[in-house]
């Protein structure tokens, strides 16, 4: 069974008859982890670049996050061990490694922990994890029920990964002083001028508990013995032989040896994470679990407390309540706290890609207006005297620049305008135009409107002389590295996405007092709309571009990579298609692109290389998954749909994208309604029996635009610079709609209703009408009740 | 048990009652297989750079071979399910994963192939692991035989880790017309420069099939369901579910479903390796499988049979009958087999480092002189102009350095006379001293002399005022990065080593018409040494080197890293120590370095960094494995041990070094004696319970030196200009021993005895006394009977 909690905190999983690749995550400013429903753990902290405490069984190579995550036997995870003294029988909670199926399971996802409940002959198991708001560390409890009329005597046997450390040096022992297992290591490095950067790492691993235990084992190994990780032999004998880790791979194994009476409980608690020294260990221990502050509550609990503080100030800043509660659950608590999660952390790199950086800002807007103001001025100050953006923002001193952000892609100037503009839309602070920034190397300084004008110049500059913009070595979502590396392949999207900054940038220099810099790009934006007219009009839909070798694709002559979603739906925003082209597109789209789980990037998926175009995302052709329903571009197509007034469409589309929580769906997809993922599967048509699989990858930039798909679209509640501009887009479907809408330190109370008789929207603010409905004068400090009465729809249509 | 095969073709292990971790491996031009017992196995083949076809299950670094490789449960491996069709019983081949202990179990690791037998309930499952001379590929036979008394019906499963390809793309899917599975991946690229590099590699893996399966699973997950690598779900149905894998990792899982009668046998053969095309996969299933040659013997055979070849190919250059009939089998059989994998492979690298290269290629000159000459002039043709020798040595054109190539190290010239010496010893070629060699870059040439001069020249002028050689970065085989980074620090062993060189290379040169020059690198030799002892001499032995800021360290003040073994043994070589420094230094070694399990590279093992001195080794200090017993090494000491004449020392410690065969002894090192690992696990005084572990490493300089040890020291038959030295140091114990010796295309039969009343060695070569003892006027494709008569000895002394 899959539900909500009562108080929406948690989503639960409750006794599957198979266990779906469910999974949730937690953060705070120092660390990550994923877990999945089994046990299993990927997780990893910064110091300042990503580092793991938690290893897998063999030397694993540093790369980004990668989407499906495969598990297997060995992978590092989070365990209790239960054994019956009495009869000898073993299971483990939360299921790996043993695998035994419990009588009663429940994985719940917390929006400040994650809580497994499991139910087995008698016993149960509650095992929580939480996090501190500051600190790479894991909070564990297990609690211990005899939930059997007869007394009990068992043992359970908390086991956590350490893992293959280091080849260079690693070894694990249990401390007596400190109550816990400590495992060192150092981090590999072969030039002795490496030594100095990690030397002050966290090289150590370690499990303390508030409990002295019976035994303990840190030798995975001599732990396992012939029975493996799913029997291990250790189990077998009274105690823990109490072992050492000298170069073998250590894990962190203690055991509690208990008799429970009837209906008795015990509690133990852990504190799990990586360490610089022993005293640093100590001095944690103390902290956590022997001093304690008012109330006896001691900093365990006190870390708790705050974390769930820290979680809860995540919120966003509509609360809905209408026909669909499923969209309401996400929308109220999943989706603003997957948002907060991506502004707060920047995804855990020291180098976002620039794109990546200023729309997970851009969703900050929302909820931390200042940070998203702070992180834009940062983006600038990297900008080039020329207007170019950098590929990733460096975010700390000692970062370099890494991976993909390596590679130039020509689109980061296109994302300025569009983020900055929903921060303005929010807050109105047009203030942020004046603010004066350098450029990179600080010769040179401008305000942040002469900053984006660069950039908007820079992407006018970039051009063919059809006035087509040069993709290089790629540009957005799909980076096509092959097109026009040689310098003269164009990118249709880049071109539209160019219109529809130029556009979006000219109206915000309109309304703070530049018409004239406003006109030279609207004007802009016009003439690079009639380009893609003339030179990427397929007749039914937009082509993606124009090879090197002058080789227009993504058009109907093709046989894979026929049609992606992105052109399509950038023009829907910057008006390069008229009505005529829009139906044309729109219907093409719903042929070829739509799947039940959302609109694919592109169709047919390609199966080969094909070397003009080179690889479609990271992945390959090839694979199937070129041809995923990437939710990032879909958004945008949502997006373009409400732009444009398609409303019914649009919510179909927004729906196919959310995850669950229908059984079959979830099995399906693999995933909680806890987050939306970057992708599910695509390639419906070719291989439709992976098609939907979700890649458990939370990092995206789908959230904040969903965001504004419901803000500027679904309830209309877009702030402009007289004040909220209220324009619902409801589908059809729905009689009514509530919402509760913080802006600008107002909160308003906004009931929507159909009503027979309303031929247009009215809105009501306090009473009365507004006739432009845009709600002027509002206060900070305030409450409002808006009421919008909309006209009734015929059922029958 | 454990035990040779009577022909010595194999070790076999057989019913142990524990598995130890014993090992075996195979290699071509291409590629290597490192298989394990239990059936693991870690394969690499080069194109040019390593590559895997068979993946661990999560995205592993790459990085140089590991010692002591950790196994996990979906460790890449090679195994056979059996499945009884009657009771569903399974158990699987070798040993994992299911891991039910056999009736019977023999591991038997050949010199050209590996065989394991496993009999279970009746069933008798025989797998043979052979390669081909040339191709990167594995070549298995699968043999079935019904042991018992009733027909028998059961299903086998080969079963083939393909793994975790690759994040960018991989499936993997059964080929009807192929009758086999193809498993597909792209490398992992960024930049679209690398598309033109990866294009054209290996990505595909293979298996191919002699027979057609009655079913097949490429979908690892799907095949293990609930039950996991060790029971997996698949194994319940009648038929495997012929499923496909679509970025989920592939494994190559056959079904055959047959019925034997009672001592009825049916054998399988498979294929399985990378490749690049479908194509090439066709014409090698033709190849292999379907064309015949004379005899109805297919490729596959054809292959088996070549390979056998090749390996007979690579003999050494003794044979030898002696008491010790371990080490008989040692030196007979696997010595010799380790050299020519080193000679023949380079250890598997485009950049093999300079020092291992040349030892590598020494080891050679016992078996293939003509390629030991061609890597000398290639190692010279790389040297620089100054004299200085790189770190590594670039055998590809698209090769660079990486690693611990990337950090500077001050040794490399010293192996150049050192390793010559051995050549012209066993060749007598001094022609090779006039050869022209260019130098790195290519301007300039000279002669192979002359580039040796420059190199000495090099080391005599990279010294201090006080005539000690700086370190800089790190010297051979305990890389102390430390020492003198800033520029003024020097090596102890290094000076000593400068001073040996210089002294071999003054031979060289008085044998080779240029005395004058002979005499200037001879006074060089007495200067250095007299250096080392004015600066060096600690009192009992010798410091190992002196910090930048002038410590002195490896001496008796030190808490840890008091003694180095290297400036001890290299100092009986290079003539450093008189007779009163020899005996005192010996003693200390014994005292502080010797354990059962050989002489430590240092002690005691450093527990912590010691940051004036930096790492020891590639291990970091804070493991007990910097204090390993480095068998290179101790091979120096043994051979500086015979260098002065104490044999009975030297064969002590020669034999601490062979693995086995005693099985409480293959059990403490986890290894069989089919090769001699890089080091055993040291540290004994600290850590007891894990010294003498194997490295299972056997990527070794050790095997040449080892080699010398019996060469040069044990039987004392080295050549020289005038023919061949003969000069036994036979340990006391022995009454007798013969040798079979080949040397420059002559083949001599030696015995040796001790007999009463001879008081000196006496050789006689054909009936006629050498007094001397060295043999002249051996002709090529002679045979000749040596006589060694040596003084008898005192059992009671």
């Amino acid at each position: 069974m899959i539900r909500a909690s009562e108080d929406n905190e948690y989503y639960e999983l409750s006794s599957p008859t198979i266990l779906p690749k469910a999974s949730g995550f937690l953060w705070n400013e120092q660390m990550m982890i994923h877990m999945n429903c089994r046990g299993y753990a990927v997780a990893q902290f910064m110091q300042p670049e990503p580092a793991k405490y938690s290893y897998a069984p063999n030397l694993e190579a540093k790369t980004f996050m990668q989407p499906e995550q495969p598990y297997y036997a060995h992978h590092p995870g989070r365990f209790v061990y239960v054994k019956d003294e009495e009869s000898g029988e073993v299971f483990s909670a939360p299921y790996e490694p043993v695998r035994m199926p419990p009588d009663h399971y429940t994985f719940a996802v917390g929006k400040h922990n994650i809580i497994w409940t499991i139910e087995k002959n008698g016993i149960a198991i509650e095992m929580t994890l939480s996090l501190p708001t500051n600190e790479p560390m894991e909070l564990w409890r297990v609690k211990v029920t005899n939930l059997s009329s007869a007394p009990r005597t068992i043992s359970i046997y908390p086991y956590f990964t350490i893992g293959y450390m280091s080849w260079m040096n690693q070894s694990g022992e249990y401390k007596e002083d400190l109550q816990g297992i400590v495992a060192t290591a150092v981090t590999p490095y072969q030039k002795y001028q490496d030594y100095a950067k990690i030397k002050h790492l966290k090289d150590k691993t370690f499990l303390l508990a508030d409990q002295p235990p019976a035994s303990w084992e840190v030798n995975q190994e001599a732990f396992e013995g012939e029975g493996g990780i799913s029997s291990p032999a250790a189990l077998k004998s009274e105690q823990l032989s109490r072992g050492e880790a000298r170069y073998e791979s250590p894990a962190a194994i203690l055991q509690y040896s208990i008799g429970l009476k009837p209906g008795e409980e015990r509690e133990y608690r852990f504190i799990f994470g990586p360490a610089r020294s022993e005293q640093e260990i100590a001095e944690i221990r103390q902290r956590m679990f022997l001093d304690t502050g008012e109330g006896g509550e001691d900093g365990f609990e006190l870390a708790e407390r705050e974390y769930a503080e820290y979680i809860r100030e995540g919120r966003g800043s509509i609360e809905i309540s209408t026909p669909d509660a499923d969209l309401d659950n996400l929308v109220n608590h999943w989706l603003p706290r997957q948002m907060y999660y991506h502004g707060q952390t920047n995804r855990l790199t020291t180098d976002p890609q620039t794109r990546n950086y200023l729309q997970d800002n851009m969703g900050m807007s929302y909820m931390k207006p200042q940070m998203a103001r702070r992180a834009f001025l940062t983006a600038l100050s990297q900008q080039e005297v020329s207007g170019a953006m950098p590929d990733g923002i460096i975010l700390h001193e000692a970062a370099e620049l890494k991976y993909i952000n390596q590679v130039p892609h020509t689109d980061h100037c296109v994302w300025l305008p569009i983020c900055l503009s929903t921060y303005l839309d929010e807050t109105d602070d047009y203030s942020i135009l004046d603010e004066r920034v350098p450029y990179a190397g600080g010769d040179e300084a401008g305000t942040v409107a002469e900053h984006i004008d660069r950039a908007m110049h820079w992407l006018l500059h970039e051009r063919d002389e059809r006035g087509l913009n040069y993709i290089n070595q790629g540009d957005w979502c799909d980076p096509m590295n092959m097109v026009g590396y040689r310098g003269t392949g164009v990118s249709g999207w880049l071109t539209i996405a160019t219109a529809y900054a130029c556009m979006i940038w000219a109206e915000i220099c309109e309304r703070s007092g530049r018409p004239d810099t406003g006109k030279t790009f609207r004007h802009a934006a016009e003439e690079a709309n009639a380009a893609v007219n003339q030179y990427l009009w397929d007749g039914e839909w937009y082509a993606r571009g124009i090879t090197d070798d002058n080789v227009v694709f993504g058009i109907s002559e093709d046989k894979e990579g026929r049609i992606f979603i992105n052109p399509q739906g950038w023009a829907l925003l910057s008006g390069a298609a008229d009505e005529e082209k829009r139906q044309k597109l729109m219907k093409s789209v719903t042929e070829q692109l739509e799947t039940p789980y959302g609109v694919e990037k592109l169709a047919p998926s390609y199966t080969a290389m094909r070397e003009d175009v080179g690889r479609v995302t990271q992945k390959h052709p090839g694979t199937a998954e070129n041809g995923a329903v990437y939710n990032h571009a879909a958004a945008f197509y949502i997006y373009g749909l409400y732009a444009v007034g398609e409303q019914e469409q649009a919510y179909r589309l927004l729906r196919k994208m959310l995850p669950g929580p229908d059984i079959q769906d979830i099995i399906r997809r693999g995933q909680l309604p806890v987050f939306i993922p970057n992708y599910y599967r695509g390639a419906y048509k070719q291989f439709p029996q992976t098609a939907g699989r979700s890649s458990h990858l939370f990092n995206t930039g789908t959230v904040p635009w969903v965001y504004r798909c419901l803000i500027d679209g679904l309830f209309g509640l877009q702030g402009n610079r007289e004040g909220l501009q209220v324009r619902p887009q409801l589908p059809s479907a729905w009689q009514e709609a509530t919402v509760k809408r913080s802006f600008r330190g107002a909160e308003l109370h906004i009931e929507m209703k159909r009503e027979t008789g309303v031929t247009a929207t009215e809105v009501y603010l306090d009473g009365q009408q507004v006739e432009d409905g845009v709600l002027k004068g509002l206060k900070p400090g305030m409450q409002y009740h808006v009421r919008v009465k909309l006209p009734a729809v015929d059922p029958a249509e």
